[in-house]
Protein backbone atom coordinates (compact mmCIF):
# COMPACT_ATOMS: atom_id res chain seq x y z
CA UNK A 1 0.00 0.00 0.00
CA UNK A 2 1.18 3.51 -0.69
CA UNK A 3 2.31 5.25 2.18
CA UNK A 4 0.45 8.48 3.19
CA UNK A 5 0.96 11.81 1.66
CA UNK A 6 0.08 14.83 4.11
CA UNK A 7 0.26 18.28 3.32
CA UNK A 8 0.67 21.37 6.13
CA UNK A 9 0.01 24.20 4.60
CA UNK A 10 -1.55 27.70 4.57
CA UNK A 11 -2.96 29.28 1.63
CA UNK A 12 -1.04 32.54 2.34
CA UNK A 13 2.22 31.38 2.74
CA UNK A 14 5.19 29.52 0.89
CA UNK A 15 3.14 26.41 0.89
CA UNK A 16 2.36 27.38 -2.52
CA UNK A 17 5.31 26.54 -3.41
CA UNK A 18 5.47 23.10 -1.97
CA UNK A 19 1.53 22.44 -3.49
CA UNK A 20 2.72 23.74 -7.20
CA UNK A 21 5.42 20.83 -6.54
CA UNK A 22 2.63 17.88 -5.39
CA UNK A 23 0.36 18.75 -8.48
CA UNK A 24 3.45 18.49 -10.64
CA UNK A 25 4.32 14.66 -9.46
CA UNK A 26 0.49 13.93 -9.01
CA UNK A 27 0.74 12.08 -5.84
CA UNK A 28 -2.86 11.77 -3.93
CA UNK A 29 -2.33 13.79 -0.68
CA UNK A 30 -4.45 14.97 2.26
CA UNK A 31 -4.03 18.57 3.06
CA UNK A 32 -4.24 19.88 7.16
CA UNK A 33 -4.45 23.71 6.58
CA UNK A 34 -2.60 25.29 9.75
CA UNK A 35 -3.23 28.96 11.39
CA UNK A 36 -0.50 30.94 11.89
CA UNK A 37 -1.15 31.72 14.92
CA UNK A 38 -2.71 28.66 16.07
CA UNK A 39 -2.29 25.21 15.27
CA UNK A 40 1.32 26.12 13.30
CA UNK A 41 2.38 26.87 16.79
CA UNK A 42 0.55 23.79 19.03
CA UNK A 43 3.13 21.46 20.93
CA UNK A 44 1.89 18.64 18.16
CA UNK A 45 3.10 20.63 15.44
CA UNK A 46 5.98 21.46 16.76
CA UNK A 47 7.06 18.09 17.37
CA UNK A 48 7.21 17.75 14.04
CA UNK A 49 8.15 20.72 12.86
CA UNK A 50 9.85 23.34 15.40
CA UNK A 51 10.41 26.49 13.31
CA UNK A 52 6.69 26.25 13.33
CA UNK A 53 6.21 27.03 10.02
CA UNK A 54 4.41 25.42 6.74
CA UNK A 55 5.25 24.48 4.10
CA UNK A 56 5.71 20.97 5.59
CA UNK A 57 5.11 17.66 5.13
CA UNK A 58 4.99 13.93 6.33
CA UNK A 59 5.14 10.80 3.94
CA UNK A 60 4.82 7.96 5.61
CA UNK A 61 7.42 7.91 8.57
CA UNK A 62 9.29 10.88 6.98
CA UNK A 63 8.68 14.21 7.49
CA UNK A 64 10.22 17.13 4.91
CA UNK A 65 10.11 20.42 6.08
CA UNK A 66 11.98 23.51 4.08
CA UNK A 67 10.11 24.27 0.22
CA UNK A 68 13.02 23.63 -1.74
CA UNK A 69 14.08 20.31 0.25
CA UNK A 70 10.22 19.13 -0.47
CA UNK A 71 10.32 19.93 -4.16
CA UNK A 72 13.68 17.97 -4.34
CA UNK A 73 12.22 14.80 -1.76
CA UNK A 74 8.95 14.54 -3.93
CA UNK A 75 11.09 14.57 -6.92
CA UNK A 76 12.87 11.75 -6.13
CA UNK A 77 10.02 9.62 -4.03
CA UNK A 78 7.93 9.95 -7.35
CA UNK A 79 10.74 9.70 -10.53
CA UNK A 80 7.87 8.81 -12.88
CA UNK A 81 7.04 12.05 -13.12
CA UNK A 82 10.12 12.29 -14.16
CA UNK A 83 11.45 15.80 -12.02
CA UNK A 84 14.85 15.25 -11.06
CA UNK A 85 18.02 14.58 -13.44
CA UNK A 86 20.12 11.49 -13.46
CA UNK A 87 21.80 11.10 -9.84
CA UNK A 88 24.84 11.56 -11.33
CA UNK A 89 24.09 14.72 -13.18
CA UNK A 90 23.19 17.06 -10.67
CA UNK A 91 25.61 20.20 -10.42
CA UNK A 92 22.95 22.78 -12.06
CA UNK A 93 19.94 20.80 -10.18
CA UNK A 94 21.70 21.20 -6.60
CA UNK A 95 23.81 24.41 -7.37
CA UNK A 96 20.39 26.07 -8.59
CA UNK A 97 18.20 24.91 -5.56
CA UNK A 98 20.56 26.00 -2.91
CA UNK A 99 21.50 28.85 -4.25
CA UNK A 100 17.66 29.93 -4.58
CA UNK A 101 17.22 28.61 -0.99
CA UNK A 102 20.11 30.23 0.84
CA UNK A 103 21.57 33.17 -1.24
CA UNK A 104 18.28 34.23 -3.36
CA UNK A 105 15.92 33.75 -0.09
CA UNK A 106 18.14 35.45 2.04
CA UNK A 107 19.00 39.01 -0.38
CA UNK A 108 15.24 39.47 -0.81
CA UNK A 109 14.15 38.90 2.79
CA UNK A 110 16.95 41.52 4.24
CA UNK A 111 15.41 43.85 0.65
CA UNK A 112 12.10 43.56 1.75
CA UNK A 113 12.79 44.33 5.20
CA UNK A 114 14.75 47.50 4.44
CA UNK A 115 17.84 45.62 5.83
CA UNK A 116 21.12 46.59 4.30
CA UNK A 117 24.56 45.00 4.30
CA UNK A 118 27.36 47.28 4.98
CA UNK A 119 29.55 47.07 1.98
CA UNK A 120 32.36 45.54 4.02
CA UNK A 121 30.23 42.52 5.68
CA UNK A 122 29.26 41.48 1.70
CA UNK A 123 32.10 39.11 1.51
CA UNK A 124 31.65 37.21 4.38
CA UNK A 125 27.75 37.36 4.23
CA UNK A 126 26.67 34.38 2.12
CA UNK A 127 24.03 36.78 -0.23
CA UNK A 128 27.21 39.01 -1.06
CA UNK A 129 25.77 41.82 -2.92
CA UNK A 130 22.07 41.74 -3.95
CA UNK A 131 23.50 43.12 -7.65
CA UNK A 132 25.66 39.54 -7.60
CA UNK A 133 22.60 37.48 -6.70
CA UNK A 134 20.65 39.49 -9.84
CA UNK A 135 23.72 38.67 -11.78
CA UNK A 136 23.62 34.86 -10.51
CA UNK A 137 19.98 34.34 -11.20
CA UNK A 138 20.20 35.90 -14.88
CA UNK A 139 22.19 33.54 -15.51
CA UNK A 140 20.87 30.74 -14.18
CA UNK A 141 18.30 31.29 -16.35
CA UNK A 142 19.38 31.97 -19.35
CA UNK A 143 22.05 29.77 -19.93
CA UNK A 144 19.67 26.67 -21.00
CA UNK A 145 15.63 27.06 -21.76
CA UNK A 146 15.42 24.99 -18.08
CA UNK A 147 17.51 25.38 -14.95
CA UNK A 148 19.26 22.03 -15.97
CA UNK A 149 18.89 22.15 -19.71
CA UNK A 150 15.65 21.23 -21.83
CA UNK A 151 13.97 19.41 -19.28
CA UNK A 152 11.94 20.89 -16.57
CA UNK A 153 12.58 20.03 -13.12
CA UNK A 154 12.00 20.72 -9.62
CA UNK A 155 14.37 23.13 -9.17
CA UNK A 156 12.41 24.82 -12.11
CA UNK A 157 9.38 25.04 -9.41
CA UNK A 158 11.61 26.45 -6.90
CA UNK A 159 13.13 28.79 -8.77
CA UNK A 160 10.20 29.74 -10.77
CA UNK A 161 8.75 30.54 -7.57
CA UNK A 162 11.18 32.66 -6.16
CA UNK A 163 10.58 34.19 -9.24
CA UNK A 164 7.23 34.35 -10.26
CA UNK A 165 6.92 36.11 -5.86
CA UNK A 166 9.46 38.44 -6.70
CA UNK A 167 8.14 39.64 -9.99
CA UNK A 168 4.95 40.18 -8.46
CA UNK A 169 5.95 41.52 -5.56
CA UNK A 170 8.84 43.83 -6.43
CA UNK A 171 11.43 42.37 -4.73
CA UNK A 172 13.30 41.28 -7.80
CA UNK A 173 14.35 43.54 -10.42
CA UNK A 174 12.39 43.57 -13.18
CA UNK A 175 14.70 42.09 -15.67
CA UNK A 176 13.37 40.87 -19.28
CA UNK A 177 14.97 37.19 -19.28
CA UNK A 178 13.05 36.79 -15.18
CA UNK A 179 10.05 37.36 -17.12
CA UNK A 180 10.87 35.16 -20.19
CA UNK A 181 11.80 32.55 -17.77
CA UNK A 182 8.35 32.82 -16.17
CA UNK A 183 6.45 32.62 -19.17
CA UNK A 184 8.23 29.78 -19.81
CA UNK A 185 6.74 28.43 -16.60
CA UNK A 186 3.52 29.57 -16.01
CA UNK A 187 1.38 27.80 -18.39
CA UNK A 188 1.73 24.22 -16.76
CA UNK A 189 -1.36 22.55 -15.46
CA UNK A 190 0.13 21.52 -12.05
CA UNK A 191 0.91 25.53 -11.45
CA UNK A 192 -2.32 26.85 -13.02
CA UNK A 193 -4.44 23.91 -10.97
CA UNK A 194 -2.47 24.65 -7.75
CA UNK A 195 -2.91 28.08 -7.62
CA UNK A 196 -6.78 27.54 -8.57
CA UNK A 197 -7.14 25.24 -5.23
CA UNK A 198 -5.06 27.38 -3.11
CA UNK A 199 -6.52 30.72 -3.94
CA UNK A 200 -10.23 28.63 -3.45
CA UNK A 201 -9.32 27.82 -0.09
CA UNK A 202 -8.10 31.35 0.89
CA UNK A 203 -11.24 32.92 -0.54
CA UNK A 204 -13.03 30.36 1.79
CA UNK A 205 -11.01 31.35 4.64
CA UNK A 206 -11.24 35.17 4.07
CA UNK A 207 -15.31 34.99 3.93
CA UNK A 208 -15.30 32.38 7.03
CA UNK A 209 -13.29 34.83 9.08
CA UNK A 210 -15.75 37.93 7.91
CA UNK A 211 -19.24 36.08 8.94
CA UNK B 1 39.06 8.85 -18.62
CA UNK B 2 38.01 10.89 -15.19
CA UNK B 3 36.69 14.28 -15.72
CA UNK B 4 38.89 17.03 -14.35
CA UNK B 5 38.06 18.30 -10.73
CA UNK B 6 38.95 22.04 -9.91
CA UNK B 7 38.83 23.24 -6.80
CA UNK B 8 38.30 26.82 -6.12
CA UNK B 9 39.00 28.37 -2.92
CA UNK B 10 41.04 30.38 -0.11
CA UNK B 11 42.31 28.64 2.85
CA UNK B 12 40.29 31.56 4.97
CA UNK B 13 36.68 31.02 3.68
CA UNK B 14 33.95 28.64 3.76
CA UNK B 15 35.94 26.66 1.20
CA UNK B 16 36.66 24.37 3.88
CA UNK B 17 33.05 23.07 4.37
CA UNK B 18 33.78 21.56 0.19
CA UNK B 19 37.41 20.57 0.95
CA UNK B 20 36.23 18.37 3.54
CA UNK B 21 33.87 16.66 1.21
CA UNK B 22 36.70 16.51 -1.23
CA UNK B 23 38.76 14.75 0.74
CA UNK B 24 35.86 12.04 1.98
CA UNK B 25 35.14 11.52 -1.75
CA UNK B 26 39.09 10.97 -2.23
CA UNK B 27 38.77 11.72 -5.81
CA UNK B 28 41.73 13.36 -7.19
CA UNK B 29 41.70 17.25 -7.38
CA UNK B 30 43.83 20.38 -8.34
CA UNK B 31 42.84 23.49 -6.62
CA UNK B 32 42.99 27.26 -7.58
CA UNK B 33 43.43 29.54 -4.50
CA UNK B 34 41.83 32.95 -5.18
CA UNK B 35 42.36 36.11 -3.74
CA UNK B 36 39.51 38.08 -1.98
CA UNK B 37 40.20 41.20 -3.82
CA UNK B 38 41.71 39.97 -7.02
CA UNK B 39 41.37 36.73 -8.69
CA UNK B 40 37.68 35.70 -7.14
CA UNK B 41 36.63 38.90 -8.39
CA UNK B 42 38.62 38.83 -11.99
CA UNK B 43 36.19 38.38 -15.19
CA UNK B 44 37.14 34.83 -15.65
CA UNK B 45 35.97 33.59 -12.03
CA UNK B 46 32.80 35.78 -12.38
CA UNK B 47 31.74 34.27 -15.13
CA UNK B 48 31.76 30.60 -13.78
CA UNK B 49 30.24 32.28 -10.59
CA UNK B 50 28.83 35.46 -10.86
CA UNK B 51 28.87 35.77 -6.85
CA UNK B 52 32.37 35.91 -7.24
CA UNK B 53 33.07 33.48 -4.33
CA UNK B 54 34.35 30.31 -2.94
CA UNK B 55 34.02 27.54 -2.77
CA UNK B 56 33.29 26.69 -6.82
CA UNK B 57 34.07 23.48 -8.67
CA UNK B 58 34.24 22.76 -11.82
CA UNK B 59 34.20 18.54 -12.71
CA UNK B 60 34.43 18.66 -16.39
CA UNK B 61 31.96 20.92 -17.60
CA UNK B 62 29.68 21.10 -14.68
CA UNK B 63 30.54 24.16 -12.24
CA UNK B 64 28.84 23.50 -9.00
CA UNK B 65 28.81 26.65 -6.45
CA UNK B 66 27.20 26.77 -2.90
CA UNK B 67 29.02 24.74 -0.13
CA UNK B 68 25.56 22.87 0.49
CA UNK B 69 25.33 21.80 -3.08
CA UNK B 70 28.68 20.97 -3.62
CA UNK B 71 28.40 18.46 -1.14
CA UNK B 72 25.14 16.84 -2.00
CA UNK B 73 27.24 16.75 -5.73
CA UNK B 74 30.05 15.53 -4.94
CA UNK B 75 27.82 12.58 -2.85
CA UNK B 76 26.06 11.78 -6.16
CA UNK B 77 29.20 12.09 -8.76
CA UNK B 78 31.15 9.48 -6.56
CA UNK B 79 28.91 7.06 -5.42
CA UNK B 80 31.38 4.77 -4.28
CA UNK B 81 32.02 6.84 -1.25
CA UNK B 82 28.45 6.39 0.07
CA UNK B 83 28.04 9.58 1.69
CA UNK B 84 23.91 9.62 0.29
CA UNK B 85 21.78 7.92 1.00
CA UNK B 86 19.60 5.79 -1.81
CA UNK B 87 17.06 8.13 -3.98
CA UNK B 88 13.71 7.13 -2.62
CA UNK B 89 15.17 7.80 1.09
CA UNK B 90 16.36 11.36 1.05
CA UNK B 91 13.60 12.77 3.52
CA UNK B 92 16.18 14.18 6.46
CA UNK B 93 19.04 14.49 4.07
CA UNK B 94 17.58 17.18 1.73
CA UNK B 95 15.07 18.65 4.76
CA UNK B 96 18.37 19.03 7.21
CA UNK B 97 20.83 20.26 4.20
CA UNK B 98 18.42 23.22 3.05
CA UNK B 99 17.73 23.80 6.48
CA UNK B 100 21.62 24.45 7.25
CA UNK B 101 21.77 26.28 3.98
CA UNK B 102 18.55 28.29 4.77
CA UNK B 103 17.45 29.21 7.82
CA UNK B 104 20.42 28.39 10.26
CA UNK B 105 22.84 30.10 7.77
CA UNK B 106 20.65 33.54 7.86
CA UNK B 107 19.81 33.05 11.40
CA UNK B 108 23.36 32.94 12.33
CA UNK B 109 24.48 35.94 10.46
CA UNK B 110 22.30 37.80 11.44
CA UNK B 111 23.44 37.09 14.79
CA UNK B 112 27.05 38.08 14.18
CA UNK B 113 26.45 40.96 12.60
CA UNK B 114 23.55 42.31 15.23
CA UNK B 115 20.86 42.81 13.52
CA UNK B 116 17.73 41.94 14.72
CA UNK B 117 14.67 40.05 13.20
CA UNK B 118 11.61 42.37 14.34
CA UNK B 119 9.04 40.13 15.99
CA UNK B 120 6.51 40.56 13.78
CA UNK B 121 9.32 39.97 11.05
CA UNK B 122 9.73 35.74 12.09
CA UNK B 123 6.30 34.79 10.51
CA UNK B 124 7.60 35.75 7.43
CA UNK B 125 10.98 35.73 7.46
CA UNK B 126 12.23 31.94 6.26
CA UNK B 127 14.41 31.87 9.80
CA UNK B 128 11.75 32.84 12.15
CA UNK B 129 13.33 33.31 15.13
CA UNK B 130 16.88 32.06 16.38
CA UNK B 131 15.43 30.39 19.45
CA UNK B 132 13.14 28.25 16.62
CA UNK B 133 16.24 27.63 14.89
CA UNK B 134 18.25 26.27 17.71
CA UNK B 135 15.66 23.89 18.36
CA UNK B 136 15.18 22.61 15.36
CA UNK B 137 19.16 21.64 14.95
CA UNK B 138 18.81 20.42 18.25
CA UNK B 139 16.17 18.02 16.58
CA UNK B 140 17.97 17.08 13.73
CA UNK B 141 21.42 15.93 15.56
CA UNK B 142 19.70 14.15 18.18
CA UNK B 143 16.81 12.09 16.42
CA UNK B 144 19.53 9.85 15.30
CA UNK B 145 23.21 9.73 15.20
CA UNK B 146 23.85 10.94 12.10
CA UNK B 147 21.54 12.94 10.22
CA UNK B 148 19.82 10.50 8.20
CA UNK B 149 20.48 7.31 10.77
CA UNK B 150 22.97 5.67 11.16
CA UNK B 151 25.39 6.16 9.12
CA UNK B 152 27.59 8.89 7.96
CA UNK B 153 26.47 11.51 5.09
CA UNK B 154 27.13 14.55 3.22
CA UNK B 155 24.95 16.24 5.42
CA UNK B 156 26.52 15.88 8.35
CA UNK B 157 29.67 17.25 6.87
CA UNK B 158 27.46 20.16 5.86
CA UNK B 159 25.59 20.50 9.09
CA UNK B 160 28.72 19.56 11.07
CA UNK B 161 30.74 22.79 9.52
CA UNK B 162 28.45 24.89 10.70
CA UNK B 163 27.76 23.45 14.18
CA UNK B 164 32.15 23.09 14.38
CA UNK B 165 32.00 26.56 12.83
CA UNK B 166 29.22 28.32 15.12
CA UNK B 167 30.63 26.72 18.67
CA UNK B 168 33.90 28.00 17.68
CA UNK B 169 33.12 31.21 17.07
CA UNK B 170 30.39 32.04 19.56
CA UNK B 171 27.13 32.42 16.90
CA UNK B 172 25.60 28.49 18.15
CA UNK B 173 24.40 28.01 21.38
CA UNK B 174 26.79 25.80 23.41
CA UNK B 175 24.13 23.24 23.78
CA UNK B 176 25.37 19.63 24.91
CA UNK B 177 23.68 18.18 22.09
CA UNK B 178 25.82 20.33 19.80
CA UNK B 179 28.85 19.07 21.35
CA UNK B 180 28.13 15.90 21.54
CA UNK B 181 27.35 15.49 17.88
CA UNK B 182 30.29 17.04 16.98
CA UNK B 183 32.49 14.48 18.66
CA UNK B 184 31.27 11.88 16.81
CA UNK B 185 32.38 13.71 13.58
CA UNK B 186 35.52 15.26 14.44
CA UNK B 187 37.73 12.49 14.12
CA UNK B 188 36.84 11.73 11.15
CA UNK B 189 40.05 11.22 8.54
CA UNK B 190 39.00 13.70 5.79
CA UNK B 191 37.95 16.20 7.94
CA UNK B 192 41.32 16.00 9.45
CA UNK B 193 43.30 16.28 6.35
CA UNK B 194 41.36 18.90 5.13
CA UNK B 195 41.90 21.09 7.82
CA UNK B 196 45.68 20.24 8.01
CA UNK B 197 46.19 20.81 4.07
CA UNK B 198 43.85 24.09 4.35
CA UNK B 199 45.77 25.04 7.48
CA UNK B 200 49.13 24.88 5.92
CA UNK B 201 48.11 26.67 2.81
CA UNK B 202 46.84 29.66 5.39
CA UNK B 203 50.47 29.70 6.59
CA UNK B 204 51.97 29.74 3.74
CA UNK B 205 50.03 33.27 2.65
CA UNK B 206 50.50 34.46 5.72
CA UNK B 207 54.15 34.52 5.48
CA UNK B 208 54.59 35.08 2.11
CA UNK B 209 52.29 38.28 2.74
CA UNK B 210 54.32 39.46 5.72
CA UNK B 211 57.38 39.19 3.13
N1 LIG C 1 12.62 28.37 5.18
C1 LIG C 1 11.24 28.00 5.10
C2 LIG C 1 10.39 29.20 5.40
C3 LIG C 1 8.95 28.85 5.64
C4 LIG C 1 8.18 30.03 6.20
O1 LIG C 1 8.77 31.05 6.65
N2 LIG C 1 6.84 29.91 6.21
C5 LIG C 1 6.00 30.95 6.75
C6 LIG C 1 4.84 31.24 5.79
S1 LIG C 1 5.41 31.78 4.21
C7 LIG C 1 5.38 30.45 8.04
O2 LIG C 1 4.97 29.30 8.16
N3 LIG C 1 5.30 31.34 9.06
C8 LIG C 1 4.70 31.02 10.31
C9 LIG C 1 5.53 31.47 11.50
O3 LIG C 1 6.76 31.63 11.36
O4 LIG C 1 4.95 31.64 12.58
C10 LIG C 1 10.92 27.43 3.72
O5 LIG C 1 11.59 27.82 2.77
O6 LIG C 1 10.03 26.61 3.60
N1 LIG D 1 26.34 30.90 0.00
C1 LIG D 1 27.74 30.61 -0.23
C2 LIG D 1 28.59 31.62 0.51
C3 LIG D 1 30.01 31.60 0.10
C4 LIG D 1 30.77 32.79 0.67
O1 LIG D 1 30.18 33.76 1.15
N2 LIG D 1 32.11 32.72 0.56
C5 LIG D 1 32.95 33.81 1.05
C6 LIG D 1 34.10 33.26 1.87
S1 LIG D 1 33.54 32.37 3.29
C7 LIG D 1 33.58 34.51 -0.17
O2 LIG D 1 33.99 33.86 -1.12
N3 LIG D 1 33.63 35.85 -0.12
C8 LIG D 1 34.22 36.62 -1.15
C9 LIG D 1 33.39 37.80 -1.55
O3 LIG D 1 32.16 37.79 -1.34
O4 LIG D 1 33.97 38.74 -2.10
C10 LIG D 1 28.06 29.20 0.20
O5 LIG D 1 27.38 28.69 1.10
O6 LIG D 1 28.97 28.59 -0.36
Amino acid sequence: MAEELVFYSNPMSRGRIARWMLEEVSAPYRIEWLTFDGSMKSPEFLAINPMGKVPTIRHGETVVTEAAAICAYLADAFPEAGLAPPVEKRGDYYRWLFFAAGPLEMAVSLKAFGIEVPRERERSIGCGSYGAVMDSLSLAVTRQPYITGESFTAADVYVGAHISWGLQFGSLEPRPEFKAYWDRLKERPASKRATALDDEEMHRQLQAAKG
